[in-house]
């Protein structure tokens, strides 16, 4: 597998680069950014924090607005930032913001027309962690995964079925329930059908009751979030954490939205999390 | 006159706010960003900071990608981000990037089609200027101004053509000597007619050497930035300054470009070198 370098610039005495790669999991060409510190530029090893993004982003967002170069640089992190789907023109796609392109949810799609493209499980989990984990100096065992939304719903679920892949979790106003809210029910009547029964094995609440986690969850969440009480519905999941016994830290951030401004507020603490349980 | 808030989103416990207002010196309305942070909102006086953006520039990108709301919540600053020109279907544009909206140089425009509405140094350094002095609680007389590229040049410019207003003053690759790169003389040519005698006055290299600054100046330049050699010349500023004997600090930046990863990686050193001066 080659790794096709579009773009690089310097940054906080790092590079942030843009590489494109040709995808067996999605059976198309897709682009992930990465923040190389300088540790990593000189061949050093490097825990490694992927950040998943939401409904409509592609690597592109959280690359610019979040400011995380500066953050990865201060603690010798790579972070990766993926696509959030397949995307072409021989790709499945819908006009809404919340399905197909851009609105891949971090599933496999066993349903047509979405199945032969819509692997963002495979593709992040196993394809992309191997592929970083070849081609880039990332630290073996070290690392996390963080998200936004969407993402966050992809963090969660991705390291809780993978948990010897993933070491530390956690997320920024995360779909934490897509079994209760309408984007998890569109995106996943589409993607995984009909049948209610396997929509389980994605969705964070059931997840962490079935499967747990061995370490501890960070979730920051705003409270002036406008999808907080239709989509996103935290408290669903801190129920199902306390029954299943795992630690979970739920801060409730006052007055912040669902925009990079509180993203950005409170990456810094995320990343300080990260790099303690990926190095600690 | 009075400020319309057309977004408000809360970040680094202060606010990101982006307002509309009716500009007399543009004859449009003009959009523009300030970050208020907490003491601002608290009505406390704040040292203020004018960010002025590059071509093709709304207030927009630095205002996502510079990550200045985290620097000016933490020196209690607050942050105003102008757009680079009038804009609208009424208003005189070019098919170039460098020319038109989205290219107003800071400066009054004298020839047509220009005259009308591109008015950008009346609008920056006295409407706006009065006009957050007047509706945000910033701190008479400790108001500075940095910029990038075009920018730069409106930073410098502004800040010697009115060293009653502005305190401090840095730079991000700015354009120093328009009279001598293609950017300048071709936006001067058009805004203030063939006759050269009259650019002077908006060229940073004549101005520190007729008008002087009395303070000192931080410069930062990426040596990868691809327009260094032909638009930009740092090197004609600081030749310029060593002449006028006024004390500038011109830091070549090794491997860095011209994009927003070089504005972020060091913007901290540009907000930390203001609030010093603008509250020392």
């Amino acid at each position: 597998m080659t790794l096709d370098t579009i773009s690089s610039a310097r940054a906080f005495g790092g590079e942030q680069r843009v590489y494109r790669h040709a995808s067996a999991a999605t059976g198309t060409d897709m682009e992930f950014a990465a923040f190389l510190p300088a540790e990593a530029l000189r061949g050093e090893a490097c825990p490694t924090l992927f950040y998943l993004s939401g409904l409509t982003c592609t690597w592109e967002n959280a690359t610019t607005k979040a400011g995380y170069q500066r953050l990865a640089a201060e603690y010798g992190l790579i972070l990766i930032a993926p696509d959030t789907s397949p995307r072409g023109e021989g790709v499945a796609n819908d006009a809404a913001y919340d399905l197909g392109q851009g609105a891949g949810f971090y599933v496999d799609a066993t349903e047509a027309p979405w199945a032969p493209h819509f692997a963002m499980e495979s593709y992040v989990a196993r394809e992309l962690f191997d592929l970083v984990s070849a081609e880039l100096p990332v630290w073996e065992g070290a690392v996390g995964v963080t998200g936004h939304s969407m993402g966050g719903h992809g963090a969660l679920t991705l390291a809780m079925k993978h948990p010897d892949r993933f070491r530390s979790v956690s997320a920024f106003a995360p779909i934490v329930n897509p079994l209760d809210c309408p984007w998890g029910e569109k995106a996943f009547t589409a993607y995984l059908g009909a049948d209610r029964a396997t929509w389980a094995a994605h969705d964070a609440c059931h997840l962490v009751e079935q499967a747990g986690w061995s370490g501890d969850i960070l979730i920051d969440q705003g409270t002036a979030d406008g999808f907080l009480d239709e989509q996103l519905k935290p408290w669903n999941f801190e129920r199902a954490c306390r029954k299943a016994g795992v630690d979970l830290t739920l801060r409730m951030q006052g007055g912040y939205d669902h925009s990079y401004y509180f993203i950005s507020t409170f990456l810094a603490d995320h990343v300080a999390w990260h790099a303690a349980r990926l190095t600690g």
